[in-house]
């Protein structure tokens, strides 16, 4: 069975670790969001793309869920002593080996999608990963900074600023122009599940939606796609979902993300179980849809939470 | 005072700890080599500016001579497990983040010459230091490997070959179209004193007075030019100078290292007392000579030494 992932960082990784399990023998691509890679120290960081990397391949700080295990930060200390920021931004010491490399790599002429083949090589994550595109894409928040009106860079508003002020858009700047990167149409077209896991939908599977070509190779693949929701109990059970959700006119609740998503792409929807309430309504909308746990508490309940997924999938598929 | 010093790396970096302490009220501006720098993971790295950098400004691991005190290697461990060298660089955590900040000045459109000056903002040498140039130059050196002769970068050389091969040449790739970084000629034009370091006189001096302008500069400058023999007793002090010299078609004996700058150029040379039966041969070749003890044990013993080549200046100055 050939599957294909639509992922984010945190979320998608956990997510795509309980899959693995449920599904030891399919063959697993995964397409990153690249929304909010950015040039830090002259270093271009994909943090979608390495969280997905480290949790896959077994160098992921397990609590924080993002960055490597046993990290130092003696280089940030040294880059802050030079007076060189910015200091909001965690880098340590294992991480920024792997942004010198791919910074190398890109500066040797080498496509992202090349270099993350090549990133891979040591991680062994167990899935194809590839970048949406090897096309600069650059997620930005319109925001309003000391009573002015100004886009800021998408880990600026969600590291720095928490998401703690409003966000009046999401632009994924660049997205318009972008291409596909090598193998995502061809795994899309060659698929027989395509998963969006319970990612943030606007700011990682969104923007992943709004590179050209995909959405509509998606919608045209003939075969399940099932989505998972990343909003338990009208709340996003991790980040900042529902500060995006607004800026984009969409309700912070499982069903209306799944309409957002829109039944033209989505054939099945799995809500938590305490949203059970909602599951008659996004049928109606013409997405099938189940009530299951969907807190990615442990590996067990994540794999369970896969294997309800693929099931639904052969549930629309028939 | 003004006192300019043409310096390359340890030996160099050493002796001007002396020289501020014995004249702590002159002004100080270092030529700094720039002929052994060398592009490792895509970053930009200049052993001997850093090396006279971070010996003035307190950041030196004393013992080794170069490199960060208290460094630790997590970046580079990191690197190797990607498979990604070279090994035999020791770059640690500390040192990659000031080749981090260059790197980025340098791609923001910098010249080393102003990246030189904000680096040293934080590590106040107490010196004025600049690049010779702000143009690539890189010292190659001509060997035989497996059989067959090729150039190799100084530092695989040195360091990766530990100079364990026959130099056949040592040529500055480069330097003939390379200008002087700005601030070098007017620096040596309002110079009161002009010294040579016991640094190596091929690969680091001869490397700046290789960049057309610097020799001829220094020679018109008017004021004395002394120097201290980087040879004791028929063989090198630190390194392996003996090596280069040879390639060049020099002795290694600190006569022959104060023939090959030449009367020309040099008004004053020291060498170490071991060495007194050759002062009478330097003099009659036209060059002021005294015999004093030239090893760099201790501040107490470099101050000493510094001490001397200023009184050998006013000595040759009348």
């Amino acid at each position: 069975m050939r599957i294909v992932v639509l992922a984010g960082g945190i979320g998608g990784a956990r997510f795509l670790r309980g899959l693995k399990a449920a599904a030891p023998d399919a063959e697993i691509t995964v397409i990153g969001n690249t929304g909010d890679d950015i040039h830090l120290f002259g270093l271009k960081v994909c943090p979608d793309l390495d969280t997905v990397m480290y949790t896959l391949g077994g160098g992921i700080h397990e609590e924080q869920g993002w960055g490597r295990s046993d990290e130092t930060f003696t280089v940030k200390a040294e880059l802050a002593a030079y007076g060189v920021g910015p200091e909001w931004f965690g880098l340590g010491d294992r991480d920024f080996a792997t942004h010198i490399v791919r910074t190398q790599m890109i500066g040797a002429g080498y496509p992202l999608s090349a270099v993350t083949e090549a990133l891979c090589e040591r991680w062994q994550p167990g899935v194809r990963l590839i970048p949406m595109s090897d096309d600069r894409v650059e997620t930005h928040v319109l925001v309003d900074v000391d009573g002015e009106r100004k886009a800021v860079h998408f880990q600026e508003y969600w590291v720095r600023l928490h998401a703690s002020v409003e966000a009046h858009a999401v632009v994924p700047v660049g997205a318009e122009q972008a291409k596909p990167a090598p193998g995502v149409l061809e795994a899309i077209a060659e698929a027989d599940v395509i998963v969006f896991p319970p990612s943030n939908p606007v700011v990682s599977v969104g923007t992943i939606l709004a590179v050209p070509g995909i959405r509509e190779a998606i919608a045209e693949a003939g075969v399940p796609v099932v989505g998972l929701s990343p909003i338990v109990g009208d709340a996003p059970v991790r980040g900042m979902a529902d500060k995006v959700l607004e800026a984009v006119g969409v309700e912070t609740t499982a069903a209306a993300v799944a309409a957002h998503y829109g039944s033209g792409l989505l054939d099945g929807w799995l809500v938590d179980t305490v949203d059970a309430a909602a599951v008659e309504g996004i049928e109606s909308a013409g997405i099938r849809c189940r009530a299951v746990p969907l807190m990615m508490t442990d590996l067990e309940a994540t794999t369970a939470m896969a294997r309800e997924a693929l099931a639904l999938a052969e549930e629309v598929r028939t």
